[in-house]
């Protein structure tokens, strides 16, 4: 499939793609929906107004309004029947062959106000986040910290292998890729042993390499969503990040779980690839050696995504290195899997909720989701090139996500980049 | 300090009061906020409308319409001084010498549109929460649960005096008072020192007694909130029943804290008492032993408030017995504390953020705040009445927590109360 836009070799905006995020401009400093096509982004409330949907069949035509509202919430809330003929609308806008030439393609006016060069505009938190939680699902991940800290004997928690572990995140610290974020400060044991804290910037930052789902639909409290409905649940996908402060979650993780190390922070990438452009991209995740309960039985066996995930460290030096490169794959639970768990005890989810895999991780060097893995615990350090090395991540330093699927051949469906800087640390000690 | 309008004896809703909330009518199916005193409410949505607050000063003319909206987030984001010079023209209002008797005595009209019967009127939640977060500070509990669990002398955890340990709970599920909560079902362990989950009903529902916080005012991400500065930060109280399933929080909280076992809903009280209400009844708090750092101590030793905290469980048959007799000063740590903690890592609070205290406990038999406490870990049975007893609560159960501060004499200030039924689990297993 081609289109009459040109894009670039290598972009993760192909055809194929067609992701929604929320876009400002030096013109228009109103948030607004956009899509990413190559090295473009169509404002899709310009295009809405100029009438550019009036040949789109099967869309509630009173419903045009969340195309020109500040965050996807409403446009989410649709469903996923909805965004499917969108996505695929706007795609046959693009074609080559588009059926709707007066839609864009022959209208230079709305091609200058509507298609915008990607970088010339600010991008924004996508969605309004409701709650967000984050599971623990990649095993392999949870398998070389727990190695770490119990030997490989006890790796896994007796739990693990049971459930999709999950605890309930900070919502008003999620910050869209690009956002810097200041070292944080806080309680931390001076020595292994030591039982008496001190005050200090955390001097263990990690990165954690995660993929995040956002939710167009809620459940009623009380009324858990059955597996087999769950993914109507998925409106689309993001690259996050969460970051997480080592030495503070050593000393006040015990009993309730990360706080503080955690809250300071969680980046996602600022383009929702929806449910639907990845379904080509579904293959096995891990093998769970126990037997599941009923309601985590899945009969489906491509239950995970295969996104290529790759981490980059860059320093304020200007040396770089990508230090990961993995897949989406490596998780034990899926998506719907980690739904029907969430509510089986009745929580109810909502549009806008964003939910967290946990880290991605491989076994071997170079394919762990976090620095914690890659240095064993932050003793062997990772060289990040001309001289430099790294321990956990130092003030300056710049870490970068990407993620794609698929091939240059059909087009990538990719997400960009999920982006941040650790900036030093703010508060006086 | 005398009101025109009747006030009860033993309403918590007095003069010195005047707590705010969200209110719908029959007759007005909208929700609008409004004020109790007595056996009444103000509808100020109307109030407002009739020219209430003509006389009102220091009150910037162009924020009436918070006094329309359906939530009290615009309200208290305007901050705690004008929240005092509002609370304090209501209650001149209602004053028996009112120097504004055209503004509501005299208004007869007004009267019978906005002076309405508490009965009559249906309460909602009183703000859109944005995060809510579970704080730990009631060291009696925390020393009551760890004995339990690991003997008196490891009752509480290394950081436990260093530090307010908190979790981040779970914002959808947060229901007010009178909201009938489904036993959540989930995977526990079928006996002790099992190691395979079955999946059924929760049997251990629980309560956990907690005062709860409202903020009116952020922070931006990165800079944190000094404790002499976090007084204001608070917009009011309300009390709170932190429900727990404690079978499922067994088998699921190791590493990352409690998920399902109470994500399934948390209680909080419909009337907001504002923080000036209760500056009248602060007290000192449990003492420290430890040296706190630096961000974290505190100069006022009256740092907590002295609310007298009831809890009764009724069952379906109809016998009733009053569980549970303490007061909220049973904290180890202040508000302010607890605010200054939750953003020394540079986590940023947002006006509508909702803070629990933890479960607040005496040690005596019939002090404290939970159910498991109060049994043993549910091995002596607490008696009800009429035969009943209970190790945890039935389906049909109901909880009503109770709080006031003051006397007879000056007016209590109260919260009314805090009331959910447990009903039987609504999935299949």
């Amino acid at each position: 499939m081609k289109s009459w836009l040109p894009i670039p070799p290598g972009s993760h905006f192909s055809l194929a793609n067609i992701p929604f995020g929320i876009i400002s401009t030096a013109a228009i400093p109103a948030r607004r929906p956009a899509i990413a096509i190559g090295a473009h982004v169509l404002d899709i409330s310009a295009f809405a107004k100029e009438g550019g949907f009036a040949k789109l069949k099967d869309f509630p035509s009173d419903k045009l309004g969340v195309f020109s509202e500040t965050t996807l919430n409403s446009f989410a809330a649709l469903g996923r029947p909805v965004h499917r003929v969108v996505r695929e609308y706007i795609r046959d806008v693009f074609r080559d062959d588009t059926p709707y030439p007066e839609a864009l393609r022959t209208n230079e006016a709305l091609k200058k106000t509507a298609l915008l060069p990607l970088s010339d505009v600010e991008t924004h938190l996508p969605l309004a986040i409701g709650d967000y939680t984050d599971f623990f699902a990649g095993r392999n991940h949870a398998h070389n910290v727990g190695t770490l800290f119990r030997g490989a004997a006890n790796a896994l928690q007796p739990n693990y292998n049971h459930l999709p572990v999950a605890y309930h995140g900070r919502a008003s610290s999620v910050v869209v890729s690009g956002t810097p974020l200041h070292r944080p400060v806080g309680q931390v044991l001076p020595a292994p042993g030591a039982t008496t804290p001190v005050f200090k910037p955390s001097g263990r930052i990690d990165i954690e390499l995660e993929l995040g789902t956002f939710l167009c639909k809620g459940n009623q409290l009380g009324h858990p969503i059955p597996l087999s409905q769950a993914e109507e649940y998925i409106f689309g996908y993001v690259l996050m990040n969460d970051w997480s402060a080592r030495d503070i979650q050593q000393w006040e993780y015990v009993p309730l779980g990360p706080f503080n190390a955690k809250n300071f922070g969680t980046s996602i990438s600022a383009w929702v690839v929806l449910a639907d452009a990845l379904e080509p991209f579904r293959t096995q995740g891990l093998t769970n050696e126990v037997e599941l309960q009923s309601y985590l039985r899945e009969e489906r066996k491509d239950n995970v995504l295969d996104i290529n995930l790759e981490v980059t460290l860059s320093t304020a030096k200007g040396n770089s290195r990508t230090i990961t490169r993995t897949s989406s794959k490596n998780l034990l639970w899926s998506w719907p899997q980690m739904i029907a768990h969430h509510t089986i005890s009745g929580c109810n989810l909502r549009t806008g909720d964003l939910l967290g895999s946990g880290t991605v991780s491989g076994f071997e060097d170079g394919t762990q989701g976090s620095i914690l893995e890659q240095t064993k615990g932050g003793k062997v350090p990772l060289e990040v090139g001309g001289g430099e090395v790294r321990n956990f991540l130092a003030d300056g330093d710049t870490i970068i996500i990407k993620g794609w699927s698929g091939s240059g051949d059909d087009g990538l469906v990719g997400f960009g980049e999920c982006s941040g800087q650790i900036l030093a640390a703010v508060t006086q000690v």
